[in-house]
C-alpha cells in the first residue's frame, strides 16, 4: 500500500494520523497505485491563521523587488530538480511536451514575474496607480490611488490538468503582492504539486508561512475565509458556482473555468492558404496536447460552409500522420491518456451527449483506441481516448455551445456571413479564448467587434505569425488569462494586473507633503530641499526624495534660436519666420525650440564632474506649456522624485521632477528625467 | 390625489393604466403628498431589450469623444434648468447646500467625465490598455490588451439620498463607455430623478435608448439580466447581498453600500491645533449634511483617550452655534429632516440598538427636536431627528462597528496606541472612507499601512489642506468611490476606471499589422508607408497611421559634441572627458548627449515650411538604448502612430513613433513625439 501524500502546513510536513477513507491515486496509463490522499483531522483554521500572521509578517518585511528576486531563485531551484517533476508528470498521462507546458511553463511564470516585478514595480511596498488628481485650485489638496496588499491569505483551488503551472501562475503574483498562499491541488495529480512544493521547501528560500499545501479534500476551507482573503479557483463552471456561493461575502473569488472556446477560420483562409494550414495545425495541437484536457482547448471549430470538408480531411490526415496514442513513457508516443478512468468515462458521457444533440463523429471514435505501452506491455488499465471531431449540421444546436467533453474532442460548425460567425462564438456564453485564422483585416475587425466582449483573449493567426504564434491554448504571463461568463468572470496573469488583484486600491487624499510621505514619491507642491550639496553628488544612500537643484536663469536670444536651428537642422518656421510663426494659433511669434529648452535645462542642472550619477537613460511625460520668445529667460527646478535601488546591481534608478519656468514664473515645460545612480559613492 | 410618477421607457413616457396599490410619496418636512408611484403592468424585459438593441446601436455609432461632448451638453442642459431641481430637492428634506451636493455635484460629474473622456480616451471606440507584450523574439507576434464595451445594459438601482448625483455618477461612465442605462431610483425621492431625466429627454440630446427610467418597484428586473449587462447598486449592505444573489451569474454586480466609516484624530492633534479644529469642523459637517443620510458619513469618531472630552465639548459648541433644524425652505435652517417618517423611525431604532450595546448619548437627544417651519407653520409631520453623538466606553463593542443609524448619528471611541486606532478602523469590516486628522507623517504612515486595505478612500486632514479639503464625505469624480467588504466591494468613479468597468478587457494576440488594424494604433513592426509626400504636409484628413518619414543619415563628430556642450552648458564628463567616460560602466568613451540626438532627429525629420503640423507639444517614453560615439551616424524613422482629431477644435493630436538608429542599425533611442495637426489643410 502506498504512502499517504503529505501536506505542508504551518512550516512542517503533515500527514493524518489515520488513513481511514484515504483515496487512491493511480498512474493514468497503467493504473498502478501511486499514493493515497486524506486530510482526516486537519486544522484548516489554524493553517489560515498561520498564513495571516506569520506569512503576512515575513512577506511584509520584503519589498516588491526582494520578493521578485526570490521568485527567480524559486525558478532556479525548480529548474535544478525538474527531472524529478518530469518523471512524476509522466504518471499523470503527460507526454514530455505536455510536461514542458506544465513544468517549464510554470517555472517560466516565476521568471516572468521576477522580471516584471523588478521592471514595473517600485522597490517598496506601495504601488502608486495613475496620475495625481488635483482636488484644489491652489494645489494644497491632491488625490492619488495606491495599492496595498490584502491582509489575508490567497487560497488556490486548482484543477488536475496543470498541477505545477496552475499553482505557480497563481502563486507568483500573490507572492509578489506580499500575500501568503495556501495551495489545494486536485487529488488526481496532487502528488506532482506536492513534489514542487517539496523542492521549494527544501531550497530553504521560502519566507515563513508564504506557502502551504493541503493534499486532499477541504470541506470547510472556504467557510473559514474572511475579508482580506482571496480565492483563486480553476476548474469546471459548475464547481465554481457552488464554491462561490459557499465563500463568505467580501472575500474576493476569482474563477477561471473551462469554457467552450472557439476557433474561427476566415472566409479568405481557403484550402492552400497559409492561414488554412495554420488553422488545421493548431486545431490538431489543441485536440491532442494534454489529451485535450485544457480549459483553453478548442471545443468549437467554426468554419465557412465551403471549407468544412477540406478542414475535416486535413485534420484527419494530420492526426494520422502525427499522433501516436500511448503511455507517455513509450517510444514515439505523442498523445497520452486522460488523467483517470473516471475522467475518461466522463468525457465519453459528454461525447454521447453531443451525439444525442446532433453531432456526428467524423474523425476518430469513442471506442477504446489502439495504444502503445512501454516495451509492449499492456495498457488496458489506462484512461485512453482517441481524438474525435464531431460535425453538427445545425450550428445553433444548444449542446454544442454548452456541453464540454474535457478531452480530445471538438465539434465542427459552419457559418455563412461574418456576423453569423461572431454570433456563434458569442453563443459560448463567455470564453477564455477564441482564435481566428485570417489575413483579412476587415474580417478580423468585424469579428473582433462582435466577439471581444465575450472573450478573455483573442488570437489572430495568419501567415505573418503562424510560425511565431504561441498558440490558441497557451496563456502567457503578460496577458490576461480568464474570461467573462461561462469562463468564470475572473482575471489571472496579465503581468502586474494579477499582482494588483491581490491588493486593495485606495484613493488617498491629502496635502502634497502628506502624499509624498505616504507613497515615497515626491508630489509637486511638497517641500523640497536644497542643502548646498548638488543632488548629483549624492549616492542613493545619501539622496532623499525632495532633494532639489534650483538652477540659475539664462536668457534665450534670437541668436541662440538661430544657432540651434542651424546646428540641429530644425528650421521649422515657428523658430525661423516671424510672420509665419505669428500666424500659428499657438505662438506669439518666433519661439525657441522645445529641444533647445530641455537641452539648456540639462546644462543648467547638470553637475559635470564624475560622481554617483552614471547616466541619463530617458525622459518621460514632457509637455511644453508656455512658448519661450527671444528675450525670455528660463530656469529649471530638478527635484528627486522617486528612488529605486536595484537589488542585484550596484546602482538604481532615480526619477527627477523637472520644471522649466520663465522670468514670469510661468511654467514652460514639465517632464521627468530618468537617471541611473550608484548606491554608494565609488571610492574614486 | 397626486399624479402617478411616470417612467421613461423605450423612448416614451410611461404610466401604469391602473394606479391600484400605488405608494404615496410625501414632503419630508410637511408630510404633504407629492406623487404616487407604481409600476403595475410594466414590461421590463422589453425595456432591457430596447436598451440592448436600440441603445447599443445609437451609442455604438459614436466615438468616446462624441459621447464626451454630449455629456457636457447634458450638463449644460441641466444647469439651465437647475432651479426646478432645487425646488423639488427641498421637498426631499435637502437644504440648499445639501441640494448643491446632489444637483451641482451630479452636473459636475458630467463635466468631469466629459473632460476626462476627451483628454484620456482616444477618439475611437477601442481603449488600448497597457504596453505591447512581445511574444516572439522576431517581433512578428505581439500581445496587447484592449477594452471594448459590454453588449448589454447598465442597470442602476439607487439609494434615496442623492437622486441626481447618485444616478449621474453611474450614468456618465456607462454612457462614455457606450452602454445604455436603465435607472431605477429609490421611491422616496424618485420624483427628483424623474425631473432630471425629463430635462435630458426634453433637451433632445439623448441618443435613442441611451437612458431609460423606471419609477417604482422592479421585482423581476435582476432576473431578466444576462451576460453583458451590469448592475450598479447603491444602498444598504443587506439589500446588496439579497440583490446580488438574485442576479444571474456572469452579470457584473457593483455595490456601493453604506459602511461604518471612521474619522481618526491623531495623537498630535490636540485641542488648539489646526488639526483638532479641522477634525471637529468636519465631524459636525458630516453629522448634519443631508441630516447624516450619506453612505460616506462618519459613524465612528476614533480619538485619543486624552482628547475625548475636548472633542465632545468642541462638537457640542459648534453644533449649538451653527445648526438650525427645520424645513429647508425656512429662513436660516442649516439642517433638514430625514427623507421620510419611516426613515426617521428606522434611525431611532438603530440609535436604541447602539444605546443597548453601551452607547451613551453625550450630545443631542433621540427625542423630537425643536424645528423651524416655513413662516412659523407647524412641521409636526416632518421626519426630524436631532444630531446625536454617542460615547462608547468599550471601543470594542461589536455594535459600534456594525450598527448603522443612517442619520445625524455618530459614536465616539477612544484609543491608546496607533495600532489600536488602526485596528478599530478595520473593525468596520470594510469602509468607503476613513479620514485621519494629523500633521505627523509617521503616525499617518502607520495608520495608512494598517487601514488602507479596508478602505476605498482615506483622507488626511492637516493644517496644509484643512481649507482646501473637499471633505470626508465627498466622493470626487477622479477618485474611486466604493470600498471592500461591508462597503460593497465595488468601485465607481475614479475617472476612466469607471468607464472601463463597463467594458471587457481582452488580450489580443497577432502580428503587428493585425494589431495595428484592430486597435487603430500603429505597432512597431507593422507596415509603414513613405509615399513621397512628407507626412508633415498632410492634414488629419489625409494622414494615415503608418505614414512615415525615413530620414537621411548624419554623422556625429567630436566637434559636434563639444559645440553642443558649450552651447547648452551640459559639460557632463561622459561627453567631455575620454578617460572618465571610459570608466563609466555604460559608455565606451566620450558619447553624444542624448539631447543632441533628439534635437538632431528633429532636424532630420522636420519639414520646415508652414503646413498642417502646428506644434510639437510634448514627448513621451524616451529611452536611450545605444550610446553614440564620435564618428557614428544617426538617422530617424518617424511614423504616424495614433491620430486623435478633436471634436470641438479644427485640429487634433498626432502621436508619432520615433526610432533613432546608428550606422549599424542598432537602436539608439525610441520615443513618441506629440504634435498638434490641422484637420484640413488651411487655405494658405
Amino acid at each position: 500500500m502506498s504512502e499517504v501524500l503529505p501536506g505542508y502546513i504551518k512550516g512542517a510536513w503533515w500527514t493524518p494520523e489515520s488513513d481511514a477513507g484515504a483515496l487512491i491515486v493511480r498512474d493514468a496509463s497503467t493504473g498502478a497505485e501511486i499514493t493515497r490522499v486524506s486530510t482526516d483531522g486537519i486544522d484548516l483554521a489554524s493553517a489560515l491563521e498561520y498564513a495571516r500572521t506569520v506569512g503576512q509578517a515575513s512577506l511584509g518585511a520584503l519589498t516588491f523587488h526582494q520578493r521578485a528576486v526570490l521568485l527567480k531563485q524559486f525558478a532556479l531551484a525548480l529548474t535544478e530538480r525538474k527531472d524529478e517533476l518530469y518523471a512524476l508528470s509522466a504518471r499523470t498521462g503527460a507526454t514530455k511536451s505536455d510536461s514542458w507546458v506544465d513544468i517549464d511553463g510554470g517555472i517560466g511564470v516565476l521568471f516572468a514575474y521576477s522580471g516584471k516585478g523588478r521592471r514595473e514595480l517600485p522597490n517598496s511596498q506601495v504601488f502608486v496607480d495613475g496620475p495625481i488628481e488635483p482636488l484644489s485650485k491652489d494645489g494644497t489638496f491632491l488625490g492619488r490611488h495606491v495599492f496595498t496588499r490584502l491582509p489575508g491569505v490567497a487560497v488556490q483551488v486548482n484543477a488536475f490538468n496543470f498541477p505545477v503551472w496552475g499553482s505557480l501562475e497563481k502563486f507568483a503574483p500573490a507572492f509578489l503582492a506580499g500575500m501568503p498562499t495556501l495551495v489545494k491541488p486536485a487529488t488526481p495529480t496532487g502528488y506532482l504539486a506536492e513534489a514542487f512544493v517539496r523542492i521549494l521547501v527544501e531550497s530553504g528560500l521560502l519566507p515563513d508561512g508564504s506557502l502551504q499545501l493541503v493534499s486532499g479534500s477541504v470541506p470547510t476551507l472556504l467557510e473559514e475565509l474572511r475579508l482580506g482573503d482571496v480565492v483563486g479557483f480553476t476548474g469546471s463552471a459548475s464547481t465554481a458556482s457552488g464554491l462561490r456561493a459557499r465563500t463568505p461575502g467580501g472575500v474576493r473569488f476569482t474563477a477561471e473555468t473551462d469554457s467552450i472556446n472557439a476557433s474561427v477560420l476566415g472566409p479568405d483562409a481557403t484550402d492552400g492558404t497559409p492561414e488554412f494550414d495554420a488553422y488545421v495545425r493548431q486545431l490538431v495541437t489543441e485536440l491532442t496536447t494534454k489529451a485535450g484536457q485544457k480549459c483553453t482547448a478548442i471545443r468549437r471549430a467554426i468554419v465557412p460552409t465551403a471549407s468544412a470538408d477540406a478542414v475535416i480531411d486535413a485534420v484527419r490526415a494530420r492526426l494520422e500522420a502525427k499522433v501516436v496514442i500511448g503511455d507517455p513513457r513509450a517510444e514515439d508516443v505523442t498523445m497520452g491518456p486522460l488523467v483517470s478512468l473516471a475522467q475518461r468515462d466522463e468525457v465519453l458521457r459528454q461525447v454521447q451527449a453531443l451525439q444525442d444533440a446532433g453531432g456526428r463523429i467524423v474523425i476518430g471514435t469513442s471506442d477504446a483506441p489502439e495504444v502503445r505501452g512501454i516495451d509492449g506491455s499492456s495498457t488496458a488499465d489506462g484512461a485512453f481516448v482517441a481524438p474525435m471531431l464531431l460535425r453538427f449540421d445545425d450550428a445553433n444546436a444548444d449542446a454544442v455551445h454548452e456541453v464540454e467533453a474535457f478531452g480530445p474532442v471538438a465539434s465542427l460548425l459552419t457559418y455563412g456571413t461574418p456576423s453569423e460567425a461572431a454570433a456563434l462564438v458569442a453563443r459560448g456564453g463567455g470564453s477564455l479564448v477564441t482564435s481566428v485564422a485570417t489575413h483579412d483585416a476587415s474580417f478580423a475587425t468585424e469579428l473582433m467587434t462582435g466577439i471581444a466582449a465575450s472573450n478573455g483573449r483573442v488570437l489572430f493567426l495568419d501567415r505573418d505569425d503562424a510560425r511565431s504564434s504561441t498558440g490558441h491554448g497557451s496563456p502567457m504571463p503578460g496577458l490576461v488569462h480568464g474570461g467573462p461568463g461561462r469562463a468564470g468572470g475572473g482575471e489571472e496573469l496579465g503581468g502586474i494586473r494579477a499582482v494588483l488583484h491581490h491588493m486593495q486600491r485606495t484613493a488617498v487624499q491629502g496635502s502634497p507633503d502628506m502624499l509624498t510621505a505616504l507613497t515615497g514619491v515626491w508630489h509637486a507642491g511638497a517641500s523640497a530641499r536644497a542643502d548646498g550639496t548638488h543632488p548629483f553628488r549624492k549616492s542613493l544612500a545619501e539622496l532623499r526624495i525632495g532633494d532639489r537643484i534650483a538652477s540659475a536663469s539664462r536668457e534665450v536670444t534670437l541668436d541662440d534660436i538661430e544657432t540651434f536651428a542651424h546646428f540641429t537642422g530644425d528650421t521649422f518656421y515657428a523658430h525661423m519666420d516671424e510672420k509665419a510663426a505669428s500666424a500659428n494659433p499657438f505662438f506669439p511669434g518666433r519661439v525657441a525650440h522645445g529641444y533647445l529648452l530641455v537641452s539648456w535645462a540639462a546644462g543648467l542642472f547638470v553637475d559635470p564632474e564624475p560622481g554617483p550619477v552614471l547616466a541619463n537613460y530617458g525622459l518621460e511625460n514632457l509637455r511644453f506649456i508656455t512658448p519661450v520668445s527671444p528675450g525670455d529667460s528660463i530656469r529649471v527646478d530638478l527635484t528627486a522624485k522617486q528612488i529605486t535601488p536595484r537589488e542585484t546591481d550596484e546602482y538604481g534608478e532615480v526619477r527627477w521632477d523637472a520644471v522649466i519656468r520663465n522670468q514670469n514664473d510661468d511654467t514652460v515645460a514639465t517632464y521627468d528625467v530618468l537617471t541611473l545612480v550608484e548606491k554608494e559613492r565609488s571610492a574614486a
